[in-house]
């Protein structure tokens, strides 16, 4: 078990990662709040209930249900589970415990940070995504028509509980989604924890679930030391949105049907790479010319140029396949670069790796640039 | 022009009472917003969009409008403002003022407070509601369902620019309805500006508007000073809610058709005036007994028994006539009252008043007594 906290203006809240971590909830509800509500989707439940209330203790708190997917993270969602805690009688002082994916957690973070103009609320993500990434650092969001996450807080969680053993139930699919999020970690991270993930990547399955509690909690890690150090996105927490200027505009170009998040930042992560090589940030190793554009096929995985841009693509290339974006034009990417939260003033803050553990925020790259870069990547991506 | 600070967890931000009050807006604007919209009703801003444009610099701000009444504080108008500002290029860095009352105030904080997790907003109250009151203090709200003010957020402006000239075109309805509010503030405030109040009253008019900066500013500096002791509502803030447990339960059980807001607190303040006295919260003069649930008839006006009871329902009484709760039984009122959003595991924590200028916080008067004060009332309520 790896506890770490994370410091906001509030005061602190821990992050628990391990096999175990449920139990944590025992000692919080003892803290006198008038009453406890589960928020959750009903697949996830009917596997876990059983274990999740014989160790949190919570075997009488009320379910509320959100229908899975994306689209219950909508305004609508947030009023219909608003009146539905009201009509359990949720009062300032109840708690409200968030056990899902990342609609769960986002949605219902939204629903506690505005219920009765805020209740508290216990994180417990059940999937790579929102171990790693979205269940820490207090951000939440539903989306407004197209627009991802358009409306939102900033309200941190009073306990974060990541238990590994959750992840076995996901399909594979949805668990290599996460993992694209992991890459970003690595890359953010440097050397040390990139390699820790090349070597594991293969044995990493839904099945091996209980025994992820030293990547998660790593990948955690660098979410947390990045949060506790801007926590409102001031700067240095821009840095999270590597590979995710282009993943959203691609989401969006695909009607956010095709990709899993996490796919859509593993394309992300592999343009991005490519964009950073032909602005000449991403150094190719020493007396090499730079070889941008080039993608390994699948015999030379594992062999590659030994450059940083090499390792990174081989890395997200290995995680799985993608779902393609042969289709999807460059002109139809760039168009929608723009609308990403982060720009300001129109102008897009671009996370540029510069080698693996060092990125650098780059305002105003050109959009031709970008153009080319997708191009660059859409003629070499392989046909899985 | 009185200024007053609020301070807040993230800084302190100005409150500015006066005719001219909008020229502040001047400075502000020129603090590298990426671009500054505004959020009013259409018609108050046909009467004042010329006056205030001129004053403010703002010519040039696109304006968005929410059509007027309560079912504009709704999750759907708040869905559909922030798609509007998406659709405007708002973007982190823009400005939003709120030009209105309180529905404005409160649908657009809520919305600038959630816009992309949080955009900076101004508030420019054009109601007396909103100039004492809801504007200063930082919450946002909007209804769900039946339940006024459910979801929301403390979420403090950069700025609130009370003018009293704009209340020169209320309603002489709607601007009586606030004078309940400043009623609400000179008991909490203490005898001074409780006779200023009771002196000047007969001359507080719509068309004596520019004239009311002084009475604006006093019950300004109430609220400033109650909420500079407590922002989020811990404690001391609660004192606000002198006269709204029974005001909400009011304009519930009419389902918000019969009263304006200050109204209903009108009727609250009455009734919780009758019950302090039952209870012997309120004392009268020494050596009389007390006269619960004495309401002076219109001939009696001006004279009374000289106990702070009996001149704080002549005070009331004075504002205007005010619409009928005799049809409004006891068991409706009693079954509300608990929904009150400061109930806490079901227990009400009344504020009750003990002389002008000083209540204290009850938690849990049996509701017996709450309904034998209603009925109290309600017989002896005149039928204006």
């Amino acid at each position: 078990m790896q506890h770490f906290s994370v410091t906001t203006g509030k005061g602190a809240y821990p992050v628990v990662v391990g096999c175990g971590a449920w139990k944590e909830l025992r000692e919080l509800v003892s803290h006198g709040y008038s009453s406890i509500f589960v928020l959750t989707e009903k697949r996830i439940w009917n596997r876990w209930a059983g274990d999740f209330n014989r160790e949190s203790g919570l075997e009488l708190a009320p379910v509320v249900f959100v229908p899975s997917g994306e689209k219950s993270k909508s305004l609508a969602q947030a009023e219909r589970v608003a009146g539905n805690l009201l009509k359990h009688g949720a009062d300032r002082h109840s708690l409200l415990v968030l056990f899902g994916g990342g609609v769960v957690g986002d949605l219902g973070g939204f629903v506690a940070s505005t219920y009765m103009r805020g209740i508290e609320c216990v994180q417990v993500p059940t999937t790579v995504v929102g171990q790693v990434d979205s269940a820490v650092g207090g951000k939440t969001a539903v989306n407004v028509g197209a627009m991802k996450n358009l409306v939102g807080t900033f309200y941190p969680p009073v306990m974060v509980l990541a238990d590994p053993r959750v992840l076995g139930s996901l399909g594979l699919r949805t668990f290599r989604s996460g993992l694209y999020e992991v890459a970003k970690h690595t890359v953010l991270d440097g050397i040390e924890f990139f390699e820790t993930f090349e070597r594991e990547l293969d044995f990493l399955l839904p099945e091996t679930a209980p025994k992820l509690e030293g990547i998660v909690a790593r990948a955690v890690k660098v979410k947390v030391d990045v949060v506790n150090r801007d926590e409102r996105e001031q700067s240095l927490r821009q840095v999270l949105n590597l590979g995710h200027t282009f993943g959203h505009a691609l989401e969006e170009a695909t009607g956010y049907r095709r990709f899993m998040h996490g796919e859509a930042v593993g394309w992300g992560l592999l343009v991005i790479t490519l964009l950073a090589e032909r602005l000449g940030y991403l150094k190719s190793p020493a007396g090499r010319q730079p070889r941008p554009g080039r993608l390994p096929t699948k015999s030379q995985a594992g062999r590659g140029d030994g450059s940083d841009a090499e390792r990174i693509r081989r890395l997200v290339w290995r995680i799985g396949p993608l779902p393609t974006i042969r289709d999807v034009s460059p002109q139809a990417i760039v168009r929608l670069l723009p609308h990403d939260k982060k720009a300001i003033g129109g102008t897009i803050h671009w996370v540029i790796p510069e080698r693996i553990g060092k990125v650098r925020i780059v305002p105003g790259i050109p959009l031709t640039e970008a153009e080319t870069a997708w191009n660059e990547l859409r003629a070499l991506a392989p046909n899985w």
